[in-house]
């Protein structure tokens, strides 16, 4: 009989805001996977680092830096061999990923490939999204608003016309971009409700108001536009 | 010294998708507050019945059932004055909330109330959008593609407008709005890539392709639509 592959969101950083269920597949776990960028550390391992038991079996799928696709595919190809060979032999996999493992997880490229041909189950995790709202001490949606979640890389016209359309409106993978999804906010006089939070529920956490935000920004990074048009109280 | 209000987002409804921090601050509240809807019982408290320790004091805030907001809003004003109390003899707090506090969730409304006044801790949880994602198996949204979140009793032209501006698109609160919902996602020609999940996680959680959804929903049910035009493999 095949192992079981699991797919964990282990929330956005602080491992106190991992799931029970989290918590105990890892402690459980025979054989972990992760991805790492290029070789590099894991977030996703460095989340789940306490519970790891000593003697669990490490799978690093090291993803490599560039802009095709290719490559990366091929990274996930070869990572997902390596994983059907453990389930091939009768083993779990219980596989690590920072945030919710369906909300811009890397789970989701070794489901795609194995989903078909194993058991699997996806525990899902607190999101980076609910986890800034909460860190910024603001609420996102109530009643019959509407959210929307936009990556920063998209095209300007793009933004602003999604920005226009909902109440509350969260910006992730801000990084490099931030410089452009300020002058579109700006341009939309929004930035006075508008907050930027870097690394959520980390040590070196940065919540402050977007007028006040670094000049860099890191990948894991957000900003949070809460428009507040259906008054809640 | 005053006490602190916490607000504690508890995931969709397993208690085993609590957070850890959750879970200890239940374990160890000596004052814990809820919202009941007129009287009856609480989701939130049921997700939590198994931590909370015998003596624990706790404040139930009956919610009116009305269409006007006023009823609703005396209700939190009692509600929060005797969470003030509490607060400032010096003790904790710590509201329970279903899924996570700032994501639809009722502890806003304390939050508006007490947050001037009082030290405050929103918890973020595992929110329904990615436990319905999870369980049906669909990845919401990865790369640069565009999520958003609409509450089921949206009119149907707004509902048609923002479907069609996301690869991923969540409709909550669907309940007696589903015959609405599935006409206008029919209209959209999306109904084979849409999921109906109903309390996500529960033991009698049900999860199908829309088409195969009952006449009848509750309002704790949620349609998923990805379209994936992203292709992520």
């Amino acid at each position: 009989m095949s192992g079981k592959l699991y797919g964990l969101g282990l929330g956005p950083g602080d491992p106190d805001l991992m799931t029970l269920r989290a918590a105990r597949l890892i402690g459980a776990a025979r054989v972990i996977a992760y991805p790492t960028l290029a070789g590099g550390d894991s977030f996703a391992r460095a989340i789940a680092a306490g519970l790891i038991a000593p003697g669990t079996r490490e799978i690093a799928i090291s993803i490599p830096m560039s802009v095709e696709r290719a490559p990366a595919q091929a990274a996930y190809d070869a990572g997902a061999a390596e994983i059907a060979t453990v389930l091939d032999a009768g083993d779990d996999v219980v596989c690590l990923c920072e945030g919710d493992p369906f909300f811009y997880g890397s789970f989701m490229y070794l489901f795609a490939r194995l989903s078909g041909r194993y058991e699997v189950e996806v525990v899902p995790g607190v999101t980076s999204l609910t986890a800034c709202a909460a860190r910024a001490g603001r609420p996102l949606v109530a009643r019959n608003e509407r959210l929307t979640v936009l990556p920063g890389p998209l095209p300007e016209d793009e933004l602003r016309a999604r920005i226009e359309g909902a109440e509350s409106v969260v910006i992730m993978k801000v990084g490099r971009h931030l410089p452009k999804l300020r002058a579109v906010i700006e341009a939309l006089e929004l930035t006075a409700q508008s907050a930027y939070v870097e690394r959520a529920t980390l040590p070196d956490e940065k919540v402050m108001p977007l007028a006040d935000a670094p000049a860099q920004a890191p990948y894991f990074s957000m900003i949070l536009i809460t428009k507040g048009a259906d008054p809640w109280l």
